[in-house]
């Protein structure tokens, strides 16, 4: 990529890479023509930024990884960001009817069918780790990304990080058990989609983990509080889901906690931090300020 | 193991054992005393015949795989095993409240519990097949066994056959279309099961998966037609789940598309198919032999 490009052109880039290689995926399936596939592809493919696909991608390309080794881990992220929104808007989860503007996966299809998607969803991710794309190394590298992305995901991840913000709904929750929430629902996946970009450009992504790591933590837990802020601040259509509905479901929220301008002021402290991890790494990192500067500026 | 050993003897040392390991992995979870690792264990360790660690088991040592090595893909595929199970209860899903014997998960906890417990016990299957105990030439082995899995489980296998069971729920369904829906739903996993087994067993293993599969298809489909036959003349207690719920649920079944009796000689002829299988291979063939006879003889 140019560097010259704008973070938009950037984005819709990636978007558009991302897309492409997920839909080959799911257009490979035996039974494409199935209503679960066809599910897996409404759940994956309409709509949706690719954040994750990107930062796996340009922190990747930042450490010299070719761009069609990147596919591999992005489409892989993304298939557990995809599973794990259609099963958080299922009824008994979040019960959300709207999700990027459409109606969500059990409202355009059946509850059944929106868990077995889901389900198939979690499965295509390590079925692209352990089969798809990867130059040098492959097998070793493949297993230090399914083990990186079953971490992230799972019980010690996202998973654990949905089950104690669902246990959290009407209780009084601190600052620090709001932050230990979103740091495994949220900020687990998207450190494991900069770390996968870093894993697959080898033992330059290896040195540079911890900085990463940093880097990871602090644009996760801003782009969390942008999303509450936005919950507050933003209205249905722009959000493409329901407005406030965090405060229907009586959430903790940032801006609860915080106030509207505290929350303000800690996606700024959150984004100083992460410019300070990437003064620690030795390469160019344009894209990577500009995209935490995206996380806390966006409105959608 | 001691070949003398009764079948009900060798179940119950590999059951032991695959239960002790499956323990440990869950024991060791990060969040172990949260109520979703608790969802986990209750889904996974309250009863269950472990039916597919013992392929598993006597598969690989038949092959002369180290039963160590063997404790790996054992516990990945009844992990599997176990989230379909509690996904497939759910009231979007079979709707059933009574699972070997004891309250389904979303009836014991809660449904959004129970879900995202089926979700991280799907990843942590992965995550053991990655970082599992695995003595020779680890890393090719580990991806030949994730391939493996995620191919049998997801959008091609265990996933599309419970879209498939669910789509055919009130219609006719022709015999073929039933073994369609059975050779995916629970037949994709049995072979995966007895394949893991030859896998973990390198060159040997491979060189006979033809012959396992056949195996493994005839005893994969022998076991449903055996499941179905117990639905319609065993009772509750001796299930352990509600007895005539195929019938409540209008479900095809072989004693509905062959009636009782052509169900049973359904069962004689798969168990002549595997004993054929099992002619084509130079090993001690005993154990697996003598499992194929209490596929079509159990009575739960």
């Amino acid at each position: 990529m140019n560097n010259n490009l704008t973070l938009s052109q950037s984005l819709k880039h990636y978007q558009d890479r991302s897309n492409q290689h997920l839909a080959q995926w799911l257009e490979a399936q035996p039974f494409a023509d199935q209503a679960l596939v066809k599910t897996m592809k409404y759940g994956t493919l309409l709509g949706g930024k690719r954040a994750r696909p990107f930062l796996t991608y340009i922190t990747g390309q930042m450490l010299g990884a070719e761009c069609a080794d990147l596919d591999t881990p992005a489409a892989a992220v993304e298939c557990i960001h995809a599973y794990s929104l259609i099963h958080d808007d299922l009824p008994a989860m979040d019960d959300d009817e709207l999700r990027r503007g459409h109606p969500t996966c059990h409202i355009a299809f059946d509850e059944a069918l929106a868990i077995l998607a889901g389900d198939a969803l979690q499965t295509l991710a390590f079925e692209i780790l352990a089969d798809g794309q990867l130059s040098n190394d492959g097998n070793t590298q493949r297993i230090a990304m399914i083990k990186e992305l079953a971490q992230a995901s799972g019980a010690a991840g996202m998973c654990i990080g949905q089950a104690l913000d669902l246990e959290a709904e009407g209780k009084h929750v601190d600052l620090q058990q709001l932050e230990a929430i979103h740091k495994h629902k949220t900020g687990a996946l998207i450190r494991c989609a900069v770390r996968l970009g870093a894993l697959a450009a080898g033992q330059k992504g290896v040195a540079v983990l911890p900085q990463l790591n940093q880097f990871a933590d602090a644009i996760g837990l801003a782009f969390q509080v942008q999303d509450d802020i936005l919950d507050v601040t933003s209205d249905t259509e722009t959000l493409g889901k329901p407005q406030g509905s965090d405060l229907a479901l009586d959430k903790s929220t940032y801006p609860a906690l915080l106030g509207l301008e505290g929350a303000q002021q800690k996606t700024q402290q959150l984004y100083q931090e992460a410019l300070q991890a990437l003064d620690a790494i030795p390469y160019n990192t344009t894209q990577l300020e500009v995209f935490a500067r995206y996380i806390i500026e966006r409105n959608n």
